[in-house]
């Protein structure tokens, strides 16, 4: 944990609800081989010859792309603390997203700041079409929010899931199907190798001329170049980021300044204390009566 | 009706639903004796005069403020088409802006502007005030919207109303208490000589400081001096505007630069010709049948 406020509050809300569990904090590490459980967002490298009697590693985050899995022992378990305020936190930014293409805000902006005042004609949640990539628990709850607004719902997953109110489309043979019908695009994938790179200029072509773009999975889905000439020519209309593959980006980052270009600082979502300590206490229990824990990463899917 | 395709859509539709009537287009009105219905936006000066047989004047908005009451005939039944679609589509704009609002988008484009890669805490809607000013057909559809999403929620409005989740605020007398409470503050009153000038500066500063304002009534309910004036010093955090005093504004109007105000050309909702002629051929057969008509503004009220 970089920020110090943060480690208060993780430490004041362990030490309440799991008082038998001592609390130390990095660099403080006391003897290594008392340590069994880690919290952290990027972890330090060779972790498990560092913490010989390491049990579980949580991840501060919704993924686990930051960890080199390879080199993690298999006796240790790797758990994401996903919960539901997360996912709540997480659907309210997508709903935001959403809507600010939808209602063609980012045109609206350019508008503004050129001295235009041009209405545009208004079109119906009913004749909009958002299409989610990744239907996990994160996924789940952004078309949750989506749907009572009446947008025409689909989404796109590796394996079959149920999507609210519209069609899942299943693995890399029905991807280019997918993309053909999102007017707005909300990519909420998890980076693994299948993942990396997916939104490139093919794919990006595979949209409806001027769709929309939502970035809240990694920065390494997209293939920044290819983004940018699409936005460049109108392919794509406009784009909310909030990832990159460097955070933050360099000076001369094109996104900085351009007009159709929404980006917000990494802040979709973040682990709630509250929410990821009741994921960290239930796991103990569970270790304790000899039960699966809960959000533990499968690595050969990588999340 | 300044859009040719407009009219267009209404004739078509008027004439599929209500083929007994015939439709004529300004200028082109024929005999004037024989218009009894009239559907406008903003209506020529003396109407009564000029359409001595005229029996409901059809408001093509949600307000009346623009038409002069004292002017017409108390023969003349004024009808608003507020329809469902249309506060459907005012709800999807409030939602949105109330979310980028609460999300601090205003904050990280200026941020993004500047080249500032910044986080800020993330604060839950739970624990955020989101007030309503005017709680008619529009203003329930809005709070609809937010309560999903666990706002705290009220609402202002001149008799007591149901604000779903949260508590009503009545009259003058409660104006400022209600104000006192209000994180978001959206205002979707009506425009009466009471409402005139309602949000000026004593009333702003009952906001708690840093609050963010949403205007989507008229502009003349915002002493716009005033808002800018609280926006420059912080006392207003952040303003989504979609109508103002004058429209389009001067080109040297203040809120096209302004960095913390959003700014859109009164396309929060608009009057969706499907239900409007809905409004329309209902209001044919309760002619017919003399019953009362629906959405016949009450003149001394003024909405």
């Amino acid at each position: 944990m970089a920020d110090s406020t943060d480690v208060e509050k993780w430490r004041d809300r362990l030490t309440k609800l799991a008082p038998e569990l001592e609390f130390r904090q990095w660099p403080d590490v006391g003897n290594p081989l008392d340590v069994h459980y880690l919290l952290a967002w990027a972890p330090p490298a060779n972790l498990t010859h560092q913490f010989p009697n390491l049990r579980v590693l949580y991840s501060a985050g919704a993924g686990v792309d930051q960890f080199d899995l390879a080199s993690l022992s298999s006796q240790v378990s790797l758990v994401r603390l996903v919960d539901t305020s997360m996912a709540d936190i997480m659907a309210e930014y997508v709903l935001f997203a959403v809507l600010a293409l939808h209602r063609d805000i980012l045109a609206y902006q350019e508008d503004q700041r050129e001295g235009r005042w041009q209405p545009r004609p208004i079109v119906l949640a009913s004749q909009r079409r958002v299409g989610v990539m990744g239907v996990g628990t994160l996924g789940r709850a952004a078309l949750g929010r989506l749907q009572p607004l009446g947008f025409q719902l689909s989404g796109w997953n590796r394996s079959l899931k149920v999507v609210p109110g519209g069609r899942c489309y299943v693995g890399p043979g029905q991807l280019d199907e997918f993309l053909g019908q999102c007017d707005i695009l909300v990519n909420m994938l998890p980076l693994t190798p299948e993942t990396d790179g997916i939104l490139n200029s093919a794919r990006l072509d595979c949209l409806p001329h001027g769709a929309g773009l939502i970035n809240v999975g990694r920065g390494a889905h997209v293939v920044e170049r290819d983004l940018f000439s699409a936005l460049d020519d109108g392919r794509v209309g406009g784009a909310v980021l909030d990832v990159l593959i460097k955070e933050p980006p360099t000076e001369d980052s094109p996104f900085w300044n351009h007009p159709r270009v929404l980006l917000t600082p990494h802040i979709a979502s973040d682990v709630q204390v509250e929410g990821g300590v009741a994921v960290i206490v239930e796991n103990l229990r569970r270790e304790i009566h000899g039960m699966p824990l809960l959000n533990v990463v499968d690595r050969s899917k990588g999340y």
